[in-house]
């Protein structure tokens, strides 16, 4: 990418050049798809997420007979008051389900150009409006305009994109199989599997990524003609309000029914005087649930659809370990750096696939830490928001403040235990957003694999650093964590093949960080992180009913039952049927043609 | 089939015949499994399967102190005492699963010769012993010997061939995928998925097929280099306890450890004494459940999985239905009613995907009924054991008789909803085996939806026949049921195709019974049915970790991060992302110009 950057940049624009990219430009936008037109979809960005917006704060309604009910929403990097939302009754989820059942009866026969109307003019409208989205992103998270671009803007499209360019092809057309191996079936019998809608699909999602974890679920229900409701995250309401209103918008744009994605919101599970998050779990008129979120949480989900019976899809926790090994080219470490520190602090740790372990063999564990210190040293990270104004911001605020104490006691043990602080380590006042939550970018190193640190899943700004002796040190360490989502490995491409052999983990990247999630692959993790898989061609086809079919290839040949095999039976019956299991499955030519004989003489 | 026998019985052995068997021969044993060849197999089959064999009775022990812990087993059909059994105990289970673990750590590294000398040996064995291996299911089953042979000999067999066949190259090669749709990335960046095993997997198996229901799991347990301990029912273990020790000697003549499959039974889950079962389905060292059986047991089972966190597979019951429609041309209806038969008694009734409902439009109602009847009046089924000498025995016996006084029920039920009851009815006392479990095949016509017995499953060897207006209605009743496994529908190529896509099931067979299953298709259920496949490639995928990985497919080009997009951060990084992300996904060759020039200034 980079070549080709610094080429536009330095060439004199010339005619071959233009023509060489006009004919790139071509190419580029020739597709299958291009009869589809994008819709105008009509949205006014919340005013929240303009730039110096200032909250009223919140007025309190002493006699809401509903206030146990309600749920406040922050803006957590500057500490400003978002609003207030009732949470979800149980009669709120059986009338969001009812709906979505309702469109589902018209949408699972949508032709595959209604799908696509949609996520085209989705993506049309995302692409103009990169900078609303995103700030409306970083209103609610925290995060930063650049860690929202990456992970909720980018992502989002390549998932669109990709859904746009294969959903049809996947869906479309049945899948047909090879049939029966039987020397008597296998000339006339067809075998094939067709993909239907399973019926209204339920998505649970977290908070670290409000668009983008909103958005991916949406985008494969409205490909499979699958109806969704996608319960966000009580922290996220605010955004997640707006994000499925655009939807809501697009849909009704495109004269399609805006009940096929819905929102639900509501307190956590198990609270003592609501229990309507496991209502909503358990609800049987939802067929599919996908819940992207923690481990503790996974077991209630699992206890509740274990009484609907309703296929999960569980995408939880990781300790994702980059392994730098000893056949990495030496001039790669400095780049290698920049990946290593956006891994490890884009959106402030919170990203399931971000950098929890640096493990490094020791020929260049020192020089790593030499040149993460030197980069550090020389440009400290700047904490803050850019929300008002777009200031070179280096890492946001968390979503809140209540694992604070936690991580600086993550830190203190492995330091008591032998570890080394380098930069950062406790919470960061930050003077321009006094309300904000912000931690310290911390870099850790020396850690070792007992320390509490280098198990627990720390979903923050903290950079580990740890070293192994060599490969199989490497790979042991990396697979010693209980979790298995997703791992990288930097090294010749020889080691990196040999080494994603051996980790325990749902996802690898060679030579690269987190790539397997833009990739489109089927994406979900081993161990504790979870099961099934969301994303990519598995992902798709997870949300269908694959329904196996058979049939005559042959006209006029069909299957009956042989008169040696019919009531009422006979005597000879048993070695006909001896005959025939023979003579279908023998791979000796003697026993084929004497089973043969046998058939003929007992029918 | 028939057209091949009959030529076979009524030509006159001609050279030219001799030449095409020889070839047909050739070429059916020619293929790229032919260089592993079988071992041989040392194994006696019991007594107790021999014909005439006469049981020595129960003999009380009252000393034994785990008298509480034992399981008796009987013959189904002749009510001789088979043996008994101590129940698994918490530590018998963790030594089972520890020795799982043991072996599965070379195990999963094996290959694929080692693996399908194992399968194309067991394929040798049943192939010549078909008829000690049938007799071993019915002495623990009831059933017939055909039944055994259709159900327990040809489905293993086919299972056995089609992975032989098929199972290297569904998994020892990765499956290639398009990668990213991203303009910057899609032509450098490689993406594969490989699968690889996820360690001691457990089927928890039924009764009904005590050698089948055993054996699938375990062919696929051993092509995807899985260990397995499979769970019997409480009511096979003598056969389930033969047929382990079968595979163990296989694996030992194969120089493999016997542990790669071992079995485990003990008492029903939930007893106020004992909690084994329970203990076995949530143990976390089992990577992934298949589980087939009640709906019932499937909820006490998703309960201990979501403790674990184990995924699993349910087959569950089923509701499923024949569909006669009136564009089946009218001379088929005589040999259908074949089918319809040994759909419907095969195994008592006592079969998944046996026939629970034959729905039929006006046109051919009243003939069916009348075929059906001639057929039964003319021969009436006869209903007995072939184990002790092999007679013509059409429906053998039934697994229990603490399902009679229902069946009985179901079938009042009906009559006095308005019903008509042509045949059977009730418990069949069989002179012969006067301690054996006989219900009598029954025929029940002019059943309607709103019946119990037309929305319970019945499981036993009832034949259920209910009228429809057309093919509309047909569709719907079909569709009334909670269940969604399997069915079959007969009339024209388009009809077949129609309703096929209107049935709410896993599975539909077109002018056929039930042959998606012999196609190896993946098998699995909708609705009340379960979730989740097994068989079929999607079967063995499923117990496979499908690890994504991401590569780069040039050699020299590699991800870096943007100098404009490197820590730390510069003002202009949000418009070169922005362009960025325009010129990766855009449409429009104006837009994406403009980007790649935005690209250049801001980089």
């Amino acid at each position: 990418m980079d070549g080709l950057i610094s080429n536009i940049k330095n060439c004199k624009a010339t005619i071959p050049l233009i023509i060489l990219l006009v004919s790139i430009a071509w190419f580029k936008t020739s597709d299958s798809t291009r009869h589809i037109k994008p819709v105008k979809i009509n949205i006014e960005f919340p005013i929240e997420c303009k730039a110096n917006w200032k909250s009223n704060g919140k007025v309190e309604n002493e006699s809401n007979e509903d206030k146990h009910r309600m749920i406040d929403c922050y803006c957590p990097a500057t500490g400003q008051y978002l609003g207030q939302y009732k949470s979800f009754t149980m009669d709120d989820i059986d009338a969001t389900v009812n709906k979505s059942q309702v469109a589902f009866q018209d949408w699972k026969n949508s032709s595959f150009d209604r799908r696509l109307k949609i996520l085209i003019s989705l993506r049309e409208f995302i692409l103009k409006h990169q900078s609303e989205i995103a700030s409306v992103a970083c209103r609610d998270s925290g995060k930063t305009m650049i860690d929202a671009s990456m992970g909720e803007i980018l992502t989002t499209l390549e998932k669109l994109n990709w859904t746009i360019k294969h959903g049809r092809r996947i869906l479309d057309k049945p899948s047909y199989r090879s049939g029966p191996t039987n020397f008597f079936m296998k000339f006339y019998k067809g075998s094939k599997i067709q993909y239907e809608p399973l019926g209204p699909i339920a998505s649970i999602v977290s908070w670290n990524y409000p668009f983008h974890n909103l958005m991916g679920p949406v985008i494969s229900a409205i490909i499979t003609g699958n109806t969704i409701v996608v319960k966000c995250s009580e922290k996220v309401i605010w955004s997640s309000k707006f994000y499925i209103n655009l939807i809501q918008k697009c849909l009704l744009s495109c004269n399609e029914n805006p009940d096929i994605v819905q929102l639900c919101y509501c307190l956590p599970p198990n609270l003592p005087m609501d229990n309507a998050a496991n209502y909503f779990t358990s609800h049987p008129g939802l067929k599919h649930i996908t819940f992207i979120g923690s481990e503790t949480v996974a077991h209630t989900i699992l206890e509740n659809t274990a009484k609907s019976m309703t296929p999960t899809v569980l995408e939880l926790g990781g300790k994702d370990s980059l392994i730098i090994l000893d056949s990495l080219p030496s001039n790669q470490l400095e780049s290698l750096s920049s990946i290593i520190l956006r891994g490890t602090f884009q959106s402030s740790g919170q990203n399931c696939i971000g950098i929890e372990r640096v493990i490094v063999t020791s020929k260049y564990y020192k020089s790593l830490i030499k040149i993460i210190t030197t980069r550090l040293e020389t440009h400290p990270l700047k904490q803050s928001s850019d929300i008002d104004s777009l200031s070179s911001v280096d890492v946001g605020a968390m979503i809140s403040s209540n694992r604070f104490k936690h991580l600086e006691s993550l830190i203190d043990d492995a330091v008591k235990d032998g570890a080394k602080l380098l930069f950062g380590g406790k919470q960061y006042q930050n003077k321009l957003y006094p309300d904000g939550n912000y931690f310290e970018p911390t870099v850790l190193i020396d850690v070792t694999p007992s320390m509490k640190i280098a198990n627990e899943e720390v979903f923050g700004p903290i950079l580990v650093l740890m070293e192994a002796k060599n490969k199989a040190d490497a790979i042991n360490i990396s697979n010693g964590s209980k979790f298995g989502l997703g791992n990288s490995v930097f090294g010749s491409r020889e080691d990196g093949d040999f080494v994603a052999n051996k980790l325990q983990s749902g996802n690898v990247a060679i030579n690269d960080f987190a790539t397997f999630y833009i990739c489109q692959l089927p994406f979900g993790g081993t161990k504790s992180s979870g099961f099934g898989k969301f994303n990519g061609e598995e992902g798709l086809l997870g949300l269908c009913n694959a329904k196996s079919i058979c049939y005559d290839k042959i006209p006029g040949i069909r299957t009956t039952i042989p008169p040696a095999l019919d009531y009422p039976m006979k005597s000879k019956a048993w070695l006909f049927v001896e005959n025939f299991i023979t003579a279908a499955y023998t791979m000796n030519w003697y026993d084929f043609i004497m089973s043969l004989i046998g058939l003929a003489k007992n029918s």
